[in-house]
């Protein structure tokens, strides 16, 4: 499973003392750009292919709060590799192993033109690469 | 029906020349503060009587994006007043009325000892407000 | 002198109870998209002349800080509209109209691929527009 | 010098393509937070001390855009470690030591009512310690 640590920033805390809830997206985009960038498939690349990525849904569950002076483990899934739809499961883990936040998030291809197309029709050799990837959460 | 006006700031926007998808949570948010102003709940007499809420899901749906430049009306709906959870429903529309992104958020009442917490028997008046405008979505 | 409202948003709020300060060069910014509003030279109407703007360098004087459930005046001036550079002041002030916060920034003028320009000939009219707004603070 | 690797986020991006100019600070401060880990003076025993530090004044020059995809070096200095102000110097270099970006910020030390404080006489341990680290820029 892919893996990025997080230290949260003084910045992202709110004045209930815990990481605002606004942020968690943020961190999920971070992990799905380290993790293009592992596979070999880096943002840049993906964009230079003419390929652009839409997200259509997100959602996002609180278990515990995060803490600015922790730090955490956040687990990347790539769950659906389609045609069509790229879907990512994200779980964020305290120290201790604790579930603290998880989410999912869909995202669809497009093209230059913000058309959504076939990946697997255009781009097989991306949509083979995740496709190798996909696994359940 | 509740509604907010929301105007993207510039700093919202993304090198894809959208509002990030990360922003919206934060216009929802905008929405409950005002709309929590509205009913003569303002968060601060929140905060006063002891009361917290902490956010448990949220659910975010895309379905075109928004720009600067361009202004938005935000609506908001209590879909569940309930003795533990609160359910807000939102929807951005554009000056044309078009659905632009629509969004959950599941939030639970804790005492300020951050433990849930059975609203209707702590907070009656707190309860009964919220219950009037409950709706469905 | 030109004017906004600042209601600030509970999301900007750190861990110490007030607004951070990472916040005010937004606020500013918002100040700066409606004055260029207001003067009827809007962000897209500048973009359209294939006109940019680059910062160069901005200072910002934290006088006291800034609350949510608070209201706030932002007053911005245009302390100098010259051919290269432009340079904004900003005030914010609570409702008992104490200075909580002031600023500046400066800006270069850059057509479309980036390189600097001489305003006052490229865009006579854009320049004598702004300049027309100049005053000290 | 103290050195820190910032990879700018996706989020951070705006519509001109580039690092928006608010996200400067908040690279600041973590730097000035993993400075303060490195010398075994955490912002949690800082908390912890009863102490508080409150910005007064924060100057940001750009020098160039920095942009998503690549990778910056953000050094810190300590240029002054006062009794009663905290001044820190930063330069953010991109892979080629070309320098996108620096800045400076004024900090006063305060106490937990946030009443300022000459930390010589109420922490010289904390004062002595900074002051180890006090360097021309």
């Amino acid at each position: 499973m892919f893996k990025i640590e997080i230290v949260p920033r003084y910045q992202e805390t709110d004045q209930m003392g815990v990481i605002h809830h606004s942020v968690y997206p943020v961190y999920y985009e971070q992990a799905r750009v380290a993790f293009c960038d592992e596979i070999g498939l880096p943002f840049h690349e993906i964009e230079a292919k003419g390929l652009r990525q839409a997200m259509l849904e997100m959602t996002v569950k609180f278990h515990q709060p995060a803490r600015f002076g922790s730090k955490y483990s956040l687990y990347l899934t790539v769950s659906k590799a389609g045609k069509v739809k790229l879907v990512f499961h994200y779980a964020l883990k305290d120290a201790e192993d604790n579930l603290v936040n998880s989410g999912e998030t869909l995202l669809v291809w497009l093209d230059e033109n913000l058309a959504p197309i076939n990946l697997a029709k255009k781009h097989p050799e991306v949509y083979q690469l995740l496709k190798s990837y996909e696994q359940s959460k």
